[in-house]
């Protein structure tokens, strides 16, 4: 198979992350004898430096024209004072919108030899197997107008949840299609008792729901998702929120594994590219220090080698490798026991080479 | 000292739970000499049911008319195919609204004699003690438009996130207040990466902040939040918050104490009355059935006696035979190990009478 990757490392720790993946890439195209090409982009701070806008043409360009995108991380205090349309993270989401990637997939599954660095307690992490899909390109992230308004003499400031019924459909209808092919329920995370979005949102679950009578649906109230989350984790399948409730819950539900430098996440859209992330971000206080864990980018890169490229196989493999290396008690910092010995990022990356 | 207190039960285990309130204010005004009167008003699916509304103006004036106010839970599924503008909820946020309780604070603390009942492991949970403040009458609570509307002929809906720049000041600035006689740290939660409202959220918390060189502020982004909410939740000491956000990390946060029925709230305006109610809802699962914790409902009514009426010494005598109480092992079906003895509602109600 030949295949040509966009990597956009971005900012802070994302580089060194975006390096483990593509090294792994290519130990799997070696041993399965696939021709995995990989061409560079600029994204985030690096490109507000080099080109004054977070997200350059040519960026979006060369996305276009790969098969699928691994994307590092971006952002950093050394933006902070940027004005608001040339953040870092403006480059990430005008990404997601140019490439129409309305849904974000957050799996959160249950590592035994990691049971320990959760704050949960075993019992309630156990068996854990949740896959969240995340509305990605509508809601508060995107809705107009966002701004400083005056009102009645006051300063004021508006921002809009908007959202076009086509937008809830696609993605719920993604999400009972996962469901299908997992345990068949899907549980649909809104705010109907106070947002008439989320009362339309609840409809088109109803509606999508007629279509799958072996996928179960079940509403809950993101307050109260909020809080089993943590506290019921095995009652979910898969989840499906919009965008910035969405943001929320996965960034919660990272606890289960124990830390953000686990979680892998693909970003679909209709014809493809897909994108694939680690859920942490660019970590400016440990960048630099070849410190950060890698496995949450290796694990998206299995991702697209499972969802993009078909390779099911291949995506086992680097799985078992990194459960493997795991399973052997190597461990990043953010994934050790305190006080105990940690590793390195490229030595974790090498680690995971070595026994795939 | 004489103070008439607006009892507003509600649904479900709302009224289970006020009647305990109120017999324990009762117990309290006997052994301290204070006449408190106790005047019933009617709000959510009930008063839907009695007047077609869920906040009647006979009831917005006796709340008016007194000097604090407690309300148990309003809801139930009985009421779900209402109108929107007849749900029971909305007789609870029309009457913040009106009563201009703008902020709600949620403390939540650590018991030892619970420790087991949180999904949390005792390490993460110990010594664990924040306060968090919900800004409670703005927001996209209350941001107009929120409707259906037609885009470019396809369906669309929007919601609105408004608010005024003197609606995040007070809020903010009291929670600094709170913060000084606390652990003098104020955490400022927000989405200042991708939201004009959480920018300025942000700008005006570096403001308030400059009349408090003794309190400490520091930023933190949403997603972030809900993580270390439940990863490290002894960083905490006083939470701010928008609304939206303020409602999924309150809930969220309950898990530390292991059970919603443990946790009170206060809602406070400018001039009083203010609001005291649980966090939980009116649980239409174990409704009528004697089953609810009342000790949420409790501890509100101590906050009362403390925030409203200034008598600390009596409302810490209400929390010290709560905590006899569960120190004796005594336990509603919510806080007790799986498949242990537990009572009832009414019996929990009496024994923390009987040590007062
Ligand atoms: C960086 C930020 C804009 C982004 C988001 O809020 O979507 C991040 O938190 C994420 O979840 O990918
Ligand atoms: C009942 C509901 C409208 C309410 C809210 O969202 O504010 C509740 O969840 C709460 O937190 O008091």
């Amino acid at each position: 198979m030949n295949k040509r990757i966009a990597v956009l490392p971005g900012d802070g720790i994302g580089k060194e992350v975006a390096k483990g993946a593509v090294e792994i890439l290519q130990a799997v195209g070696e041993r399965f004898g696939h021709q995995f090409s990989f061409a560079y982009g600029k994204i985030g701070g690096e490109s507000i430096d080099e080109f004054g806008t977070p997200l350059p043409d040519e960026t979006i360009q060369l996305c276009k024209e790969s098969d699928a995108i691994l994307l590092g991380a971006v952002g950093g205090p050394k933006w902070d004072q940027t004005p608001a349309h040339i953040r870092p993270e403006k480059g990430l989401l005008k990404l997601r919108k140019d490439l129409n990637l309305y849904a974000n997939l957050r799996p959160t599954m249950y590592y035994e030899s990691l049971a320990d660095s959760s704050p949960l307690r075993k019992e309630v992490i156990q068996e854990v197997d949740m896959l969240i899909v995340r509305e990605l390109t509508g809601g508060l992230y995107f809705g107009k107008p966002s701004e400083r308004v005056q009102h009645n003499g006051e300063d004021a400031v508006v921002d809009t949840l908007y959202y076009e019924k086509a937008e809830m459909y696609r993605v719920i209808k993604l999400a009972f299609e996962l469901a299908r092919d997992r345990n068949k329920r899907v549980t649909s995370i809104d705010k109907a008792n106070v947002l008439e979005s989320s009362r339309m949102w609840r409809e088109i679950a109803e509606e999508v729901a007629k279509d799958f009578p072996d996928v179960k649906l079940d509403h809950m109230l993101v307050d109260n998702a909020a809080m089993q989350m943590v506290m019921n984790p095995k009652r979910f399948d898969v989840v499906v929120t919009e965008n910035m409730f969405g943001d929320i819950l996965s960034d919660e539900a990272s606890v289960l594994t124990g830390s953000l430098g686990m979680l892998p996440s693909a970003s679909l859209s209709e014809n493809g590219p897909f994108l694939y992330e680690p859920i942490h971000g660019s970590a400016p206080d440990i960048a630099g220090k070849n410190m950060a864990n890698p496995l949450a980018m290796i694990l998206s890169a299995a991702m697209m080698l499972r969802v993009s490229f078909g390779l099911e196989e291949e995506a086992n493999e680097v799985e078992r490798a990194v459960n493997q290396v795991l399973d052997a008690g190597i461990r990043t910092s953010d994934i050790a026991s305190f006080g105990s010995p940690h590793t390195s990022t490229s030595k974790m990356i090498d680690e995971v080479k070595a026994v795939l």
